[in-house]
């Protein structure tokens, strides 16, 4: 079957792949470079839900880097996850270098186990990796009736502090997540950055322009040119508001539990081999710890409707409410595939024959 | 010495004034208001800690706007304080319309003694009241070795949701404190939308014009007259990505805790008599859970030096952390007073007049 696929042409590869046939060749693909079978289902249910919610950019996208990573030495695969410090409402859990989405996983776990005994569970990562969406971490404490926040210290620097050139912070990027009642949660999951490093990327590839403010040069002016990104640097947002914002981001998540944080971030799109030391903190609150659940699910419905009913600004789109197009993309995706590009379906064809895994369908 | 104050010229009048003397004189003027002498002390503390660390449109500038609500019955003298819902590590305090400060002096109190325990303290309040510079509460569990967080929702609403013109969000700041061993602590304290709105109503006094990026009218356009800011709206930081945040952040201080969001909040400046019921949030993460509090420490004295370390941007000016003007202008007031304005030395003689208080020295 894999001779068959990989000689079909690209027209006539399927675009949109079924969610549950995305995870299995994830899992796959990771199993087949030493991934025990049960985290290659964990890493690849949750690569696979980036994609179902529209992270393109954090999905089977990543697959490529995580196995070049992991056949540099630059993950380990049998870690010796440690809870190595803990009072009832707090946790500090080193990773031992495992994949991040592990080791966020188990954070996000033990954040919800100690929110429903204290109230609020606050775990802080060090020894990660890069985990994908800050959304979905935020999203885990959503089933328990708890609020679910996300920071993490992003995984190459992009951006100097406000008034230097010197590249000393990422994008760090923060999620909360709510529960409402018949609507989506609402889901706010943000760069610190006016644009996140991945879309400059994306307009590179397509030959496109920037628009002006999301980079300048390291002479102060604006930078249009996404090939010449190297030349410069990201802009915060709110100017030096955002530069506050990842600053104390990168504090909570990184410089808190031990992580990596300024210059000793690793940049982990150049350097595959080295433990980046990656830290994230997730916590959860419990809903009930201040209101009846359902009560509060309601109120958030009432913030829903509100914020729809609003007179619209001219010339400005429809009003939307933070996770609501990730929403849409959800169920858009369950129901007809995650679409993938003919370029990507290529890559990931290469891939699993350069790995032995079984490749897409 | 009422009298002969009163009667001294502006230009006679002392131009800064000692914080102590600054504290007693509020404490003094709410005193004689009604206000229980404890609380009055407590309270005068605060607003002189505001103006000493440089937050000049929250300080004394508000004591004409406390004392209005107060005499207009929009302010409860005499609380019952009551935690309606505890965990071991969260708690919802009801200020039975005290003011804020005393709110939030109460919870910030409260999520340091639970953070000892349980590594981190997380209190919301409902029914407090206009509390000052988001920075004083964050900065409360920096004396015991702890981070503070707090968030709060705006007592007026300047902003619509993004797209939209119907002014649903206010500012809801966010303020972050960190502890440093040598260096100042680092504390980000930061409304979500490009500027606050007591700024604009600075340049409207001052007969000056808006940079742009702060206003849009009604009709999309950039607004740059300050007094014409009835006609528009604040900008949130980064877009979308402000209105989330102040979105969120209003969730998490308001209406987690059953205080007022979006149409229900009463815009304080307007409205001296109704219930705000005004909703905060603060936490306190206890360092000692996560790492030795003199290792953090250092970790943050390297990180004001990496940042200061960058070579500058051309044309910028000097590389600040947050907090560090704020602490700059501490050491200066502390030792030389707060410079007051003469116009707002004349209103608040004309105040202690009216309220029967001993006037500024």
């Amino acid at each position: 079957m894999t001779t068959s696929n990989a000689n079909r042409s690209h027209v006539d590869r399927q675009a949109s792949i079924p969610v549950a046939d995305l995870q299995r060749f994830i899992s796959g693909v990771l199993a087949a470079v030493g991934m025990p079978a049960e985290d290659a289902a964990t890493v690849g249910g949750i690569m696979a839900q980036a994609d179902a919610r529209g992270a393109d950019a954090h999905g089977v996208f990543r697959l490529p880097a995580y196995v070049k990573r992991i056949r540099a030495g630059g993950i380990n695969l049998h870690p010796d996850m440690r809870i190595v410090e803990e009072r009832a409402a707090t946790a500090l859990l080193d990773g031992d270098n495992a994949m991040g989405h592990l080791v966020m996983k188990r954070a996000a776990d033990l954040a919800i186990e100690k929110a429903r005994h204290s109230g609020i569970g606050w775990v802080g990562t060090r020894h990660s990796n890069h985990a994908g969406p800050a959304g979905l971490y935020a999203r885990m404490p959503l089933a328990h009736g708890m609020i679910g926040i996300y920071m993490a210290v992003g995984s190459a620097n992009h951006m100097p502090p406000w008034g230097g050139i010197d590249m000393l912070l990422s994008t760090n990027p923060i999620a909360i997540a709510v529960p409402a009642a018949s609507r989506p949660p609402i889901v706010l999951d943000m760069a610190t950055t006016t644009a996140a490093y991945g879309k400059v990327k994306a307009l590179a590839q397509r030959g496109e322009s920037m628009p002006e403010g999301w980079m300048v040069g390291r002479d102060g002016k604006p930078l249009r040119d996404p090939k010449r990104s190297d030349e410069g640097f990201l802009l915060p947002i709110g100017g030096p508001k955002g530069y506050g914002l990842a600053l104390m981001f990168g504090v909570l998540a990184g410089t808190l539990n031990g992580a990596a944080f300024g210059r000793d971030v690793v940049d982990f799109n150049k350097d595959f081999k080295s433990v980046t030391n990656t830290g994230q903190a997730v916590a959860a609150i419990d809903v009930s710890a201040f209101m009846p659940l359902a009560r509060f699910e309601d109120c958030i419905d009432d913030i829903w409707a509100q914020m729809k009913s609003s007179a619209p600004l001219p010339g400005a789109q429809e009003i939307r409410l933070p996770g609501e197009q990730s929403a849409m993309t959800y169920d858009e995706r369950i129901a007809h595939g995650v679409p993938l590009h003919p370029e990507l379906i290529a890559t990931l064809d290469e891939l699993a024959r350069s790995v032995g895994a079984a490749p897409l369908p």
